[in-house]
């Protein structure tokens, strides 16, 4: 297992008129949570796209538990569980900062050759900084 | 079963370096889907929140099969297929000009007192108008 | 002068928790008027990248007079005033369903070569399309 | 004269399909900006608005100087060059980590009863944080 953690505040214009964090903008915050996880490992998404690997994401699932709301101070917390092959799985929770989790998702990512745009395995580069948490 | 449909044209904002929508924006997409479904049962969202009422999203999925792109003409198809209660849940299908399956997704949302907070059931004016298709 | 309406709905993620539309949420609207004002020509913006020519934004200036609100029905007017050469200036006033301006703003872009990021003079079948509204 | 410097990193979902940050968001980094400098005088932004003081957005004026690119480390500098009266107005440059400046700006903002919905003059709690700073 890999995991992860590091805080975003949330921004005004990621507010909707309920004063609720916007259900889409959660988006972001799993990307920030996945790309400084990927960044921990010794690697960079940016990286891996300038190599000519893209990672779009195949699959999301997210509950609200409580509202995220204007200048909180998030937990992302990032979990790896399973050593990625043809899809690679990021869970997150989010925390405020009285602990309090307001929002887990799963999401499932693949890599696609940029190129011919096809799907291809989980590069080396990204198995074997994961290979040591997963013996 | 409600159904309705309806139509986006995909934004340059909303596209990613990837050329793809970003994966968050499909939010928006389902909203503007389920917000013309309430529509085109005589209802708008706008005035159940002035009447008190809040619909925030509680669980998300979504599945992303092929990606939208910039100046995609989208169809948005939501459907409800069970008579809300103590939730609402949209099935949403989105469409390109060829008639391809982009993204499916469900969206769960629930009723919230604007007031007091509390969770309440849907709201009459809500389920009256989806009776006559449930039945 | 060559001018072009179109109408746009604002959606609940583009508002935030004062109830308003947030203020960079607008830029999504002067690019739908211009997209829009280009496909009145005959021409898309997509077919243009897909020639190799990009069009960045170089300058904006924004007016905010009064807010923008959830499920208002707007009025993008975009105005081409000065047939562009090195830039193009889109001048926008976006209106409510009660014909009051809501916000004006001047966006001017300019043209690159996708390939060497070169800054370009206007495409000529840019140009040809607006010569007719400006003799 | 007062400044203040605060950093931040381009998401991807920031970018658009140009490779560049989408000139809408570049309101979220200015946004960031000076809730950050108005933290650094020691008030939030969220208390003025729990006291019932609104500030909304009332003019923008942007210079695309060069793009922001994904996973850029930008650093955004905010100034405020004259004691605020009717108008407070941030002066913003954002430069990355080469220290080029890739954008500048001009935002003016009111403030707002929240109740009335009136236009009022600077709070009292703002102008006595900025004073020392002006004379």
């Amino acid at each position: 297992m890999y995991s992860h953690s590091t805080q975003i505040r949330v921004r005004y214009g990621e507010t909707d008129q309920m004063g609720y964090v916007y259900y889409g903008h959660y988006a972001l915050y799993y990307e920030v949570g996945r790309v400084e996880a990927i960044r921990s490992m010794g690697l960079t998404y940016r990286d891996l796209e300038e190599q000519g690997i893209l990672m779009p994401v195949v699959r999301l699932e997210a509950k609200y538990i409580q509202p995220a709301r204007y200048d909180d101070l998030l937990t992302i917390s990032t979990v790896i569980d399973t050593l990625p092959d043809r899809f690679i799985v990021f869970l997150v929770e989010i925390r405020n900062e009285n602990n309090e989790v307001l929002n887990k998702a799963k999401v499932t990512l693949c890599f696609r050759d940029a190129e011919s745009g096809n799907q291809i395995r989980t590069p080396l580069s990204i198995t074997e900084k994961l290979k040591p948490y997963f013996s």
